[in-house]
């Protein structure tokens, strides 16, 4: 996928860090938990305004982390969403500053459970607390804060990024004035948690999982982690763009090359923390949820695709219903789409430019 | 689900064994394997008619067994099918003689890889034949002819049922009057083979696999074997069914069982020799097969379910296709259902009423 109009892209970027808890200023989370040392893994692309007032905020799905654009030494290796943003491109870095964090409780430089536990210096592992998209939203919030960045002209995510634009436009009403929800969900569906009681089943079930203490014993438990991986990557796709795809004869290695390199780069326990933290999201559960968000008067837009049977237009059509009976009038498009769930990291006609226009719009 | 009338089914029935093949009268297989020795189990419902007229053939799905209605000593515990086969049911036993074995490559009764090999003593395990449907079929074909049954009145079959009662139709055109085939395909596409290859992953890769020598280590690769069921059973439910079945709530501790009861009962070697079957399964690909299937004239009825994303529509819609191209007529009803490819088991409104209308009809 190439940018709009044929740019180049971002050339090279890099990966930053930041701390934004410390013992002095810990972070207590929704659960319970307390973290005591939190480190955020960022990138950032274009060029912060005097006035600070063209931030654009990224957040990313399940198993992304910060590098969204641009390459890290090698130009044909691009980030995640680099057709997304770019000189040019819908995120526009000319004229916008993109904030690409990686979440609370990965395994992509930003704190989880495979990072030290100060009380032993040693993995987290399965001791690592519990997690609720409000803390991932937190964490957040504090680098902001950390960058010196107040008011967030977008906050743009697509799947479980998506929800947490959506947390944020609760948990600070009126800081984000813009979202963009790109095949999200604000509850998953009965099928949706089957598939992730499946993938969770597959890697608790593998005897190097150790009860989440490999790194203890030098393993991981790649069997599992590949199976569900494997899994995954059949409910991003759908049948139609498997079959275009890949086919009868090359579903199988597909697969086998997705789950393969997954585990070179993926955290089993983050996995588990996440995929609990995704089967927990019912904001609309609390009845206040909705109007905090209201409250903020964000504008929003939520993008669906035709063929996305994990987060399709039924889960975008909800959240609009909740935020429009709160008295928040959602934009939401669905776009004609053959790429199921992955259509959000793709460029299926009349997407880009939609989020360009919505973008571009004036600040309210 | 009870039987349309409200009839309190068939009683208490038994399993019987048949050997279909000896070293003298071997089964050649379509890939080049020889069994020198096939039992068969199956069991039989009603009474064959003094012509030997009123056979109806049952043909099971990828995991189910010869025990198709009536009871084993528990009234409360039926057959696969009993709400489909009984007097006065669909397939009416006050009528006709069903006869529904076990097929070949299973673990319920009939030769498969849990056999002892006759040149070791020993279960075949790995070193069991590849099968082909046309092998299934054939020990089926020899099953009726040690029953001394010709003519073949109706061959019934959901799923992989109805795969094999298509291959019947080519195998031996004219002998099966009729065919009912519920929720079949003739070709699996890509994402159902995408399933299949996590499934066969979640147990080849399970450290208790030993290559499929399993049972020569006194183990069963338990943990693969209840990820696959648990996935293939998300498969055969929708979304909608789900939800309104198990909920939210429900799904995890209902998959969960599901993949365990299913240790009990059923082999690895016998669900990847099956898959792999099911996998290869294209016989419209051979330009004579089609040809074949109209020369014997049979009647022909398929049935597709409404939610079913296993073998819906589009798979019935195929194989109807192709066999019209050959200028056999083939009737194809969509029928309305919530509950996915599980729908062929169950009794969605109009589904027994178009079976029991389609079988009673005269023999042409």
């Amino acid at each position: 996928m190439s940018g709009r109009h044929g740019e180049e892209g971002l050339g090279l970027v890099t990966t930053q860090r930041a701390v934004v808890a410390t013992p002095e200023d810990p972070l207590r989370l929704a659960r319970g938990g307390v973290l005591e040392h939190v480190e955020v893994a960022y990138e950032t692309y274009g060029t912060l305004s005097p006035a600070r007032d063209n931030v654009v905020l990224v957040a990313h799905a399940l198993t992304g982390h910060a590098h969204a654009a641009g390459h890290h030494g090698d130009p044909t290796r691009r980030g995640w969403w680099d057709s997304m943003i770019g000189p040019g491109r819908p995120v526009d870095t000319d004229r916008f500053f993109v904030v690409s964090p990686n979440l609370l409780g990965g395994c992509q430089g930003t704190t989880g459970p495979s990072s030290p536990d100060p009380r032993t210096g040693r993995p987290y592992g399965p001791d690592f607390p519990e997690l609720e998209t409000t803390d991932l939203v937190a964490v957040h919030r504090r680098l902001l804060d950390v960058l010196g960045i107040g008011p967030v002209h977008a906050g743009v995510g697509g799947s479980m990024g998506g929800m947490q634009v959506l947390q944020w436009l609760a948990d600070e009403p009126g800081r984000v004035h813009r979202a963009v929800l790109v095949a999200a969900t604000a509850r998953l569906t009965a099928e949706n948690m089957g598939f992730s009681a499946v993938a969770r089943e597959a890697i608790t079930s593998d005897p190097d999982f150790h009860g989440g203490r490999y790194a203890e014993h030098g393993v991981i438990p790649a069997r599992g982690l590949k199976v569900a991986r494997m899994l995954a990557h059949l409910t991003y796709v759908s049948a139609e763009g498997l079959e275009a795809k890949y086919g009868r004869e090359g579903i199988e290695s597909y697969l086998q090359a997705q789950g393969d390199s997954f585990l070179e780069r993926f955290d089993a326990n983050t996995y588990l923390v996440l995929c609990r933290l995704l089967d927990r999201f019912d904001p609309f559960a609390d009845p206040a949820f909705a109007a905090r968000v209201a409250s903020g008067g964000p504008e929003v837009l939520a993008l669906s695709f035709t063929s996305d049977w994990r987060f399709g237009t039924a889960h975008s059509a909800y959240l609009v219903e909740r935020l429009a009976a709160a008295g928040l009038p959602v934009e939401h498009v669905e776009l004609a789409s053959a790429w199921g769930h992955d259509s959000f990291l793709l460029d299926p006609p009349g997407y880009h430019a939609r989020v360009a226009a919505f973008l571009a719009r004036a600040v309210g």
